[in-house]
Formats: C-alpha cells, structure tokens, sequence
C-alpha cells in the first residue's frame, strides 16, 4: 500500500485512486505507456472527431471500476469463512492488476492488423505479463514469482475464483462499463451512458462469481440497451467501418506487395517485414503504435505503386468508399455484378471494392448469464423476467454493407464513357440498399 | 450553401452545423485533417490522460463558436446601411472560413519544436492558407482569386472589419471561449466552464469591433477567471512543462549531434534534415505530426549516444524530471550551485537540468480592452467596473521552475559516492521551493 | 414580435427564448402562475427528494421544444404552396401557445385529487382557455376572437392541421420529451435521457402530421425505451405509490366524513366543499394548488376524527404503506384474507389497506403510429424495423400491489396479542410477492 | 449503525449514503419531513424557475458532504493519540447529525419573514434540537441524554472540537459547498460550480481545526470566486429582490391592519396572530411553511383592505416592482424626491416604494480565515498568497435598489394627468442607475 493514496484525473470517474505501490509501478512500465498511442476506437474518430482517446484512458477507467467493486464488496459483503462465496478482499490485488492490464497486448488498430497479419492481441497479453523480457513482467514477479502468471488466468479466465474473473469479463463487468460511458463520453453522444452507481450497489459476490439484487433488474436492462445502442449507433457506424475497409485493404496491399518483392526499402518495410512474414517477436509487436503505422502510410503517400499510394492517401487524409446495405439474398444475386461494374469503370475491385459485416449479440443466453438475486436466495436469469432483454436475446443484429468508389454514384458523370455503368450501378441500389 | 445542412457530433457543442460547400470542402482537404493527427495540448496529455484531443476537433469547435456568433448578429443586430456599426452577413463566409482556418499552421508539438528549429506556426497558416500549392487554397479560390488573401488577413488581424477580426482574435474570442471548454471537456476538470450561451447572448456588434452589454459583466468576469484558472491549474502543471523540457532536450541533443554530424542516418535524421538546417519547405512542414515526430524518438531509443537514447525513452515512456519553484533572488544565488551538484552526480547539466518560466497575463490593459456597453451607448472598460478583473489587470501570474533528475531527491541513497552531494542539494530546498 | 427576444433561465434547455409578446403576456397570467405552486410529478418528491419541480417548469419546456421544432421545420421544410405537406410557419403562434397551455388545467396532486372528485385537468384546461373570465382567454383573444378556441382545439385534438396537433400530442411530441427530460434531470437518475437533437434532426412535416428520418431510426427507438425506463423505475415506484394511496384515502375519508355531516367546520371545508359536492365552479378550482392542499391536511392534524388524523399525518410527516406485489391469481385466494387479518389487528381496513394498478404501454400500435421516412419517401411503421420497439408493442407492463400498514411485517412483534395474525400474514408473502 | 447502508438518490452527490439508524430515524421526524415544504431559495424561484429545491434537499446535500469529509479524514488521518490533532472518528456521529440539522430551524421564507417578525431561524433551531418536545430531539435523547445537546453546540459553535466545528460552518465547509452546488443546479446556471472531490481531497485536520494543503490552493480560489458569482448573479438578482420587497410590504400591511384591528378574521389571521403578537410557541412557528404563508396570501386576494389585496396579488401572480440602483450619494438626493413623485401618482409609497441593500464579503480577513498547509507543516493565510482572493478580501460587493411601480417607467402615458410625474421621474434615471 502506498502510504498516501495517488489520484489521476478522469474525465469519466473524476479520479481515479490508486492506493498500491505495485499499482503505480504497473503504470510507468514502457508497455503500459505505449498504451497511450494507441486509441481505444481506432477508425471511430474518423466519425466522431472526439473520440480520440487512448487506450491507456480505458485500461486506468476499468482499473477503478474494479476497484470500487472490491471496496463495496469489502464493506458489505467480507468472507468470514472459506468458501462462505462472500468476498475475500486477498484478492484484491489480482483483481486490480488483471483490470489494469486486461487490454495491455492490444496494438495499433489491433482489429484490422489482426486479420492481416494473423496477430492476436490476447495472446500478446498474456506474453506481455508472463515474458520475464517486459518491464510489466518484472513488476508483477516482485509480488511474488507466481504472482504473474495468477494476473495472467485471470484475464484468460482460468483464474479458480469466479468472482475476480466475471469482475473483468463476464456479460457485465469492469471491462464494458468502463468503455460504454468513456466511449459516449469522448464521442459525445449519450448512449452509453447507464446507472453505474446504481449496478454497482446491486452487484453481489456468491459462490459461482457475482450477481445481481433483483430490486436493480431495470439499471441491468438499461445497462443491455446502452451497450446495444453503442454497437447500433457509434461501432457500426458506416463511415468508421469504410475507413476500416480502406485500413485493411492498404495493410493488405502492402503485404502483397512485399511478398512479391515489389514494396520499395525504407522504414515502413523495416518495421512490418516481421509481420509480413508472419515471424515476429515480442519486440518487433511492442514498437507499433498508431504514429508508427501512419508513419508508414505517410511515407508510401510517395510509393511507385497507384493502388498503396491511393489507399496511403484515403486513409491519411479521410476519403471513405461509399457503402449500401445487402443481405444474403441480394448478395448472391448482385455483388459478383456490382464489383465488375467498379470493374469496367478501371478500379481494381479487390481493393476498391469490399464487404463488411458487423453484427452484435446484445445479450447470449449461455451458461454465463446475468442472474438476479431474490429476496429469499433464488437466482433469476435475467431475460427470463426483462421482456425488454427477452427481445433481444441470441439476436443478432446488425447489417452487411458493401464498400466501393463514391464515384459510381454520381449522377452527373464527367466521364461520359463510364456512364453506363454508373447507370446500371444505381439500377441495383434502393434506399441506400443493395437490390 | 448547402442544400441540407450537415453535423458533425461534438462532445464541446453537441453538434457542428456546417451549412456551406465551403467550409465541407476545407475540412475534406489533406492539410486539414492532418489536425487529427497533432494533439491539441501536447504533453498535457502525459499529465491528464484524457487531454487527448486534437487541433482538429478544436478547429471545427471555433468553427462553430463563430457561425453561432453570426446567426446571433444577424437575427438581432443586422446592418441596414453602410458603416451603421451593425453587422453585415456577406461577412459571414469569410469569418467562418478564418475562423475553421486560424490554427491550419500549427505542427507536432508547436511550442516546443518551434522553439528549437526557429518555425512559426503563424507564419505556417498564413502560408499553407495562401499558398497556391495546397488544397486548402484551392477551395478557396473557388469562392473568388482574393478569397484566400481576404481569410488570411483576417487571421492576421489586418482585415479591415474588426468585428470579423474580434470574434477570430481579441481578448474573448471564439478560438479562447473553445479552447476553454474544450480543454475543460477533456482533462475532466471543470475550471475552463463559463457560461457560454450567456456570453453569446450579450456579444452585439459596434463600429469598433464587438464589446458586451454591461448587465452580462459578471459572465464576461467568470469567462476571465475560467481562464486564468486553466492556465493556473492545468497549462501550468509542472509534470506536463517537466515533459516539455524533456521534448525540448532531446530535439536539441537530435540537432547538436547532427551539427556535429553525428546523427545516425535512417528515416528520423531524412524528416528532420531540413529543420536540423532551418531550410524546409511547406511539405516538409506538413509531413510531420505528433506521430511522425513519437516515431523518430521510437527509432532513438537504439541510438548509440547515451543522451539521445535516454530522453527518448524518458519521453516516450514518461519519465519527467523533477521540478522546485525558484524566483529571480534565489537563480542567481543557487541555480550555479545545483546544477554543478548535478553534475558532480555524472548527468550532462546541458540536458539533466533546465529552467521553464510560465506567466499569463490574465487581462491585460490595453487598447484592445474588453469594453462593455451601457444602455445609453457608452462603453466603460472591463477593468475599470470589475473588481475581480482589476485584480487581475496586467498582473503576469505564474512560476519559473529548475528541472532535474529525481534520483537528486533520494534520501536513501543506493550509491555511497553522490550521498554527499544529494544531501547538499536537500539544504537548497524548502517546501518545493529553492531558497 | 418582441421587439428583442427575452429569454428564462432553464436548467433542462438552458435559455428558453420568448419572442412573442403574446407568450410573455400568457406567461404572465394568473392562471399560468399559478402552475409554479403546482409539482410536476406530485407525491414522486417522497422518494426522489430533487423531483420538486412545477408543472410552471415543464410547461414552458414544452414550449421550447415547440418553438425548436418550428424553427427547424422553417428553416428546411417551409411550405411552398397549400397542402404540399411542408411547414407552414403562419402555424407558428398556435403551436406555440397550444404547447405552453396544453397542461394549464391541472391542479394539486391531480391524478389522486381527480379521482376522488370526478374533476378532469383536460376539461378544465378547455375551459381556463375558453371561458371569458381568464386572464389567458383575455390575452388570446387579444391576437382574434377566434384565437382561444383555435388553441383549445390543437389541445383536443381536433385541430385541421395535424403537423401542428403532434407536435404537442403524439407519440413522440414536445410534450413527452420535455417531460422525460426533466424529471430525469430533477430526480437525478438518467433513464430519461435520450438525444433530443438528434430527435429534432431527423423530425419531418408530411401531409399526415410528423414522421422521422429514418437514419434516425436508433434514436427514436432511445426515447421510447427511455421513456419506458422512467416508467418503471421512477413514476411507478411503489413509495411514492403508497403515499398516493395515503393522499387518496386522505381525501375520501374528509369526503366521507363530509357527507356524513362530520367534517370539522374551518378553511380545509370551505376551501374543499364545492368538490365534496361535486359542484364547482373555475375560480373554485382555481384556488386550489399544493400549497392550499397541504394546508388543509395540515389543519386536519388536529381533527377529531383518528383516521382523518393519522392519515394527515402520514401524508405530511412521510409514514408511508407497506406494500407487496400481486397478481389477478394471487389476489383473488389471498388479498381478502389479507384485508382480514389487517382488520384483525384494529385497523379499519377501507384506508388502511389499498391496491394500486400501475401500467404503462411502451409503444401502443395504432393509426398514430411512429413513421419512419425512406429516402424514396416510402413510411415505413417503427415497431415492424425495431426489435427493441416490437419487443414492447402492445405489452402492458406494470405492477399491481397491495398496501397495508408496516406494523404487519413486524417480525418481533412487541403486541403479543397480534402475533398470531402477523405470523398469518407473513405466510402469504415471498419475495415481496403475495403468493 | 444499519446492518446495510440504505440511499437517497441525489441529483447534485448522486446519492447520499444513510449508515445510522438514528440520521434515518431523525429523517423520518415530522420536524424534518416539515423542511421538504420550504424552498432552499425563497423568492429566487420567481426568477430562475428551476430553483423550487427545498431545504431539505439541502440538508441531506450537508450531511453527505459531511460524511465524506468523515471518511476522508479517518481513511488518511485517523487519531494515534489524543490531541495529536488528527481526526477522531468517535465525533462522527455528532459531526453528522449537526450537519443534518444545522438548518433545520428554518422558517417559511425566513429572510423575510424574519425581519418582519423579530423570528430567528439560528434560535429555533437550537430549540427543536434541546426541546423534549420534538421527535428530533427524541432520537437524539435514544443516543446519550447529552447528545441533543452536544448536536446544538456543534451548530451554535461552541463544542469543543473546531475540527467538527468547522466541517459544519467556516469559511469554506459543508453547508456552503452544498448550497452553491446546488442551487447552480437547479437555477441551472453554473456559476457555482467548483471542484469538490478535489477539495475534499487537500482537506486536512489539524489541532485548531481544518485546513488545505497547499497545492490544492487554486481550487480553493475557485471555490472562493464561485461563491462571489453566485451572490452577484443568483442570489442578488434584482427581480428576485422585489418579490421580497413585496413579500415584506404584504407581511408588514398585514400586520399594520392587524395592529389597528382592520385585519379580517379567518385562517390567516389564526396562523398568523402569534407572530404579529411577537408570542409565539415553537407549536405555532412548526407549523408554517411556504404552503401555508401562500395560503393566506391567497385567502387576503379577497380581502377589503386595497394594498393587501394588491400586495398578495403581486407576490402569487407575480407582479414585481421595477428597480434602479442608487448609492449614498444619489440617495441623500433623489430619494425623497421620487418617493414623492411615486406618492404624486396615487401610490402609498411606504408599500409601493422601497429599499433593499444587498452585500456580501467575499472573503473576510479574520480569526477564521482559511489557511493553507506548506509540506513543513507552516501554516499561510490564503488571501496573503492568492493574488484573486486579495483582491475581494474585505471588500463589500453588491448593490443597493430603489423599488418603485413600473407604471412610473411607461413612456406612452396612459393618463395624461400623471405624465408631469412620470417625465419627472425618467429625470433622476440614468442607465438603469438614479442619479
């Protein structure tokens, strides 16, 4: 314990508090700062100008999340007894340095890279803690030798005490609360936002991990619909996804490129041929971030190659692809059509042209459930008593949107040789739909 | 105009209603999205995590400040005849675009760069505003060949309508009334809040420029002290100026090995070249950002000079130095002497040590006072009505403070041999503050 | 016109704007005043100590959000010929003042107060605008002698336009959303939060009144759960519940007394007795607000009569009824018996037992159905493309619960003699339910 | 204390934590629920319409805060030993029932009423704690027969420990923290905003009381500012002010009549007698509140007497006066004049003329200033270091008012006989200020 109690100041908890010597350390290592150059939403911001903030700010919000759980579960809930499934605070510590550190191995926009370089940023988690190589390492093994690979299960949830482990990930936990009121916060839009104070007070350790006081089943309702209106609303939005799109097809080129042996020498293919080979340490991960990556998009501005070049610049300088809705049905009939159409008109279609899917599970019924708690000790799954979770329950929602040139739309066309294809081109599409 | 206008969500003002061609047009361009890309405040980010908003999103926010202003003047105070002091719309394009345009020059790190390779983000927006080279001219010279020249010269202040030039640029402005909030906003602090819709609601137009109706005083005096309170508490914050002089030292030491042609060569040394030797042109300008620059500092943590080496990684990972108040009387008796400590303690004091002087002058009295307006016509100034703002008149508030290493401060020294000398330097200092 | 628009200081809207003398003169009416001494959600104020706004605050709210409404619609929509669909801004005052009065006939605690006296707010509200004896009626009649009867109409419905009826009367109307806002904001919850300008972006005039964007889509879908939400958290808490069962028994016991000749003479009965009998005339009702209630149960302190007595007492002083759920099953096997054993314990169970039925039809589907506009102008329902809206369509949610005094829940019962029924009583409930 | 903490939800502290039977118990007495009927503002609601908060509200708002500080104190700077000057956690409880109840001897419109009536809130305050009577001193009693005692000797600063003291009334305590926080929220300006959390954080005990560490000195600068601006705009607003002066002429007609035996019988009569007698039982003084005051108000809009008629008139539908500032100067002058001139017009100038001086001290320099903590322990006075405080220290800020008719302003006269009057009266008027 630190003898006097340290605040950072918090947009989202007004101030966050860390009390733990061990605590402090975690924050300074090298790994834990890099945090600050990676935002939390990736191509998000290119929608929201706001949300620019960092991973960094997220990890700290559900470090003092889990702290306030672990004060109100000390307070009115202390174990007297082993396994009397009430809440034995020697688990603190585990509990706060997993929170802190439950993100720690993510990368620069680590959704995209991931899909193309085949990385994992939960895997890169684990190493970061459990590699004797990290400074965060180092930290965690002056608890005790064991000490990280303990935070380590609990993020990979095989950690033996189930409440630590649904305190940091479960369907309500630490984790989602902090980036549903952070994620409106910094957007700037109020869908995210729920009764914190109020679920916190509901929340209630027992034997197979937590629970919560059937009096606060419509915060916990509430809580479900913020996080669906957030997916619906702010990590669906089209703009980010195209952006996305345009992310991916430039990583993609790029390693197209180098395999062929055709992407030019310099610092970008320096810092990702570990990556384009799929063969990269620890290190090589570690010295990503976003400034790196569109470091490297700012040099291949300048490549020899049209489509790195093209893609370099939309990405940098926000020029999305358009995008409609289709659906299984109009896919099969219309897609193959649609992309030779970009086709015919001189776009290389398999970078000017993409899908993306986006879907969300609002709530699962699984054996992870969100369970209520009566009066009289009885469990309750909560969308058996919520019409309103009931509604959304194993629904998937969300849409398949089909990406390509803005200029395949446009009516009055300069060109008059492409004409007939931007004429067929919108015979296919009804109320922003593919047909 | 726009045929429908369109928003962009805000967290400072909701929403941003951009109504011309126009102004979509300069937010599409490259050099204003590299705003997205160059924090607002610098390295007050290492000290609020959440400070991590860009000159983007404050760009648009006095954007938005300004286009309040004009549909305010129009609705209320509308010219009638030539030169009746009142406001005349057709100036409304040219506001706006000064308005969105006033910050364009800025790069990665302003201040600091600034300071060491003798470059003037001033000087910058005029340029990249004027300049036939970039995008941004390019939109405007579609308004009309003059158009550009006519923002730039609102920028700076020679345009010949002061109301146009007051609302970009005077004592309350639309630039300061957003950074205020904004900031605000996003360090989570509430100290930069002032009732803005108060304000607007008593701004009114004069042959002069703008001055305030005198029964909105106390609004206009908490906007003043709003102000001073931002600067006092958080552009101030010593750990954030402790980080400015880290930045700052490291550029130099970049800049004095290359002098000395000892910079390793590689992707750093060819993005900084041209400022190494203050000859660059406005591309090599805007190929820097925050991330450009953070990227160049990653590539110097393998440096093979120590120096180099060490405040990129003191930067990056957030290692500040250590900081004690001082004034004029006790530099010129201690300053010599501790710095001669720390040297004796094996650090270059070139680097280790360095002084940083922060004064605001909260209001200053000059011609371009702040003059509020008496029902019969008479205008009295600020200063002269408001006890608060006299205080606070041509008063420069602030702090000088010496900066070195922390390990100066250890009172269990681990290494026998300094002891003598951290124990010289403790009798220097007395409530964190040199004597 | 006002010459120079004035402005009330608002905590929900911040500034709300008057523009028209009409509307300051209206505002300034006896009978608008008199709204201040009336609270927006009565006997709520038990529970949720903030909610001690007036119904004189929402009623200008909704007036804002009229005035917003029409700004917008003038501003995009305006009508270019008769019946094209589109705005109409000659509409404007009507609106104005239909949304400012449309709740001017509500008294003192209404809900309880018209359900014990047969009094209507909606007829008296007809009336107040109506009737040639209010100073409202003096100042609408002021703009035509037609004008009062064109207000009341908009207010009933039967108005010809029906852009204008649903402004303030529909699904989603100023009305709905000044009220869910505010009482958000004064009981300090956030349930009622929803985006209202994102709302009033995507609202459009068509020849059938108001639909909505249907990109808007999410944010509709919001404000109906939102306004769920306050449902079932905040207007059917079962506290303030009780304690509008006490103020219904409170005033059926002076009723019954009354009409049994027993009532104490005093200011309670004068003020009282033209709604003991059914017999009253405006300026009757007019006297009445939370104030002069509240006197009368504060004279009634010191009645004879002991329940009259007691049931002053527990409204002023806060004793509320216990209660505990129930269903039609549940309460056709036990809730006579409960009245029994309550009976058996001294208690005259026709006050001191009661049932309150509280439900709430989120979203009712019905020819005023929520529209969303297509971009090819197609409406399409909302409940048929929201998961989350059809989940609610038609289902009436609520609770039914059955009051009694806490005495019979006590569990060391410190009169022997009741022991035997309280132990009866306690075998019929679980969980807070009757079973 | 209760086996589990209950809550009310607050919209200002979220919401306040209830730990002791005895602070719910002395909530739930009839001398406590009796604060929900009296506004926290009086007249202020006639101008800023959100301001209908209670003293109640504002009592529960002292005891959170109160209770903060508490736990503050005890988690950093529990008591080893006696009279070590740290926090000694056994003066909780009465720290937390004087917090609760420092106001509760507060009186319908109490400012007012006070100066008509020779009643004193501060004395009937330490009443309904000392007097067996009450229900509050009831619960008190079941602590320790000293205990009501002990709680009035805190509230009238006599107890022995100026660390419990001082939470409750200084300079800068609970009391004053709550109400500038809260009456910004509901007038919904936010002048009165401050940083609490961090406040609260550089509180510290010490052996003569309380005090800050010093590097919280600027948030208590800002707090010191806030507090100014909520005197100059909210609580000195001059429209408020005339509905107190009319509040007060209506008080003092009634009681004139009824000193000339011209005051009718009835109601108000009844509850009004004691206090025109100046004899009155804490009984009597119990049972006003401002339901009560209107309600005579109400009764008198009928009575013969013209002034008190006209009087009740103004205060319920709101008719205020107009003012115009004057100072000693002017005064000696023009005052007696305009009297005249209103006099002249038909007017009883002594009701429809009068006063009211409206000052404050910000920050007074005494015995009880604030003091601010060197990290050697030194003590500093805070305007001694602060440039802001000194400059409103000792310095008396606010204006004096003239009341008058509106009628005296109209420039198109409606009777051409009092138009001499009037003309002479728009003489002495110079920019809202007599001259």
């Amino acid at each position: 314990m630190l003898e006097r109690e340290k605040v950072l100041r918090d947009p989202v908890h007004d101030h966050i508090y860390i009390q733990h010597q061990v605590i402090l350390d975690l924050i300074n290592t090298k790994e834990f700062q890099r945090l600050r150059r990676i935002k939390q939403l990736g191509t998000t911001s290119s929608t929201f100008h706001g949300a620019e903030h960092s991973r960094f700010s997220h990890s700290v919000g559900v470090y003092e999340i889990t702290r306030r759980i672990c004060d109100l579960f000390e307070r009115n809930y202390p174990s007297k007894e082993p396994s009397d499934g009430l809440w034995d605070d020697s688990e603190r510590l585990v509990a706060l340095c997993a929170a802190l550190l439950h993100d720690v191995g993510h990368g620069a926009y680590s959704h995209t890279f991931e899909h193309i370089f085949s990385t994992n940023h939960e895997e890169m988690t684990q190493k970061i803690i459990t590699d004797q190589s990290t400074e965060i390492n180092a930290v965690l093994r002056e608890v005790s030798p064991a000490f990280p690979e303990k935070v380590a299960s609990v993020i990979n949830k095989t950690y033996s005490n189930p409440q630590v482990v649904q305190m940091i990930s479960s369907k309500l936990d630490a984790d989602r609360m902090d980036y549903l009121l952070r994620d409106s916060y910094f957007t700037g839009t109020h869908y995210g936002t729920f009764d914190l104070t109020r679920i916190l007070r509901v929340m209630r350790p027992y034997e197979g991990g937590i629970v919560f006081d059937k009096t606060g089943m419509h915060a916990v309702e509430d809580y479900i619909i913020s996080r669906f209106q957030m997916y619906q609303q702010i990590y669906f939005h089209p703009v980010s996804r195209s952006m996305e799109v345009i992310l991916s097809h430039l990583l993609k080129r790029a390693k197209d490129l180098y395999l062929k042996n055709e992407l030019e020498d310099g610092f970008a293919k320096n810092y990702l041929e570990p990556f384009f080979n799929e063969e990269f340490t620890l290190g090589d991960y570690l010295r990503l971030d976003d400034g790196v990556l569109n470091t490297c998009f700012e040099s291949w501005r300048y490549s020899k190659d049209r489509i790195l070049r093209d893609f370099a610049i939309r990405f940098l300088d926000r020029h999305p692809l358009k995008s409609m809705l289709y659906d299984s049905k109009t896919a099969s009939i219309s897609l193959d059509n649609l992309k030779e159409l970009v086709s015919n008109c001189g776009y290389n279609a398999d970078y000017y042209t993409g899908t993306n899917n986006s879907f969300d599970l609002p709530y699962k019924y699984d054996k992870a459930n969100i369970k209520l708690l009566e009066k009289n000790g009885d469990l309750v799954e909560l969308s058996n008593v919520s019409a309103l979770v009931g509604a959304l329950t194993n629904k998937s929602l969300g849409d398949e949107r089909f990406f390509f040139p803005k200029e395949m739309l446009e009516e009055e066309s300069q060109s008059e040789i492409f004409k007939c294809y931007y004429d067929e081109f919108l015979k296919h599409i009804k109320n922003d739909r593919i047909i």
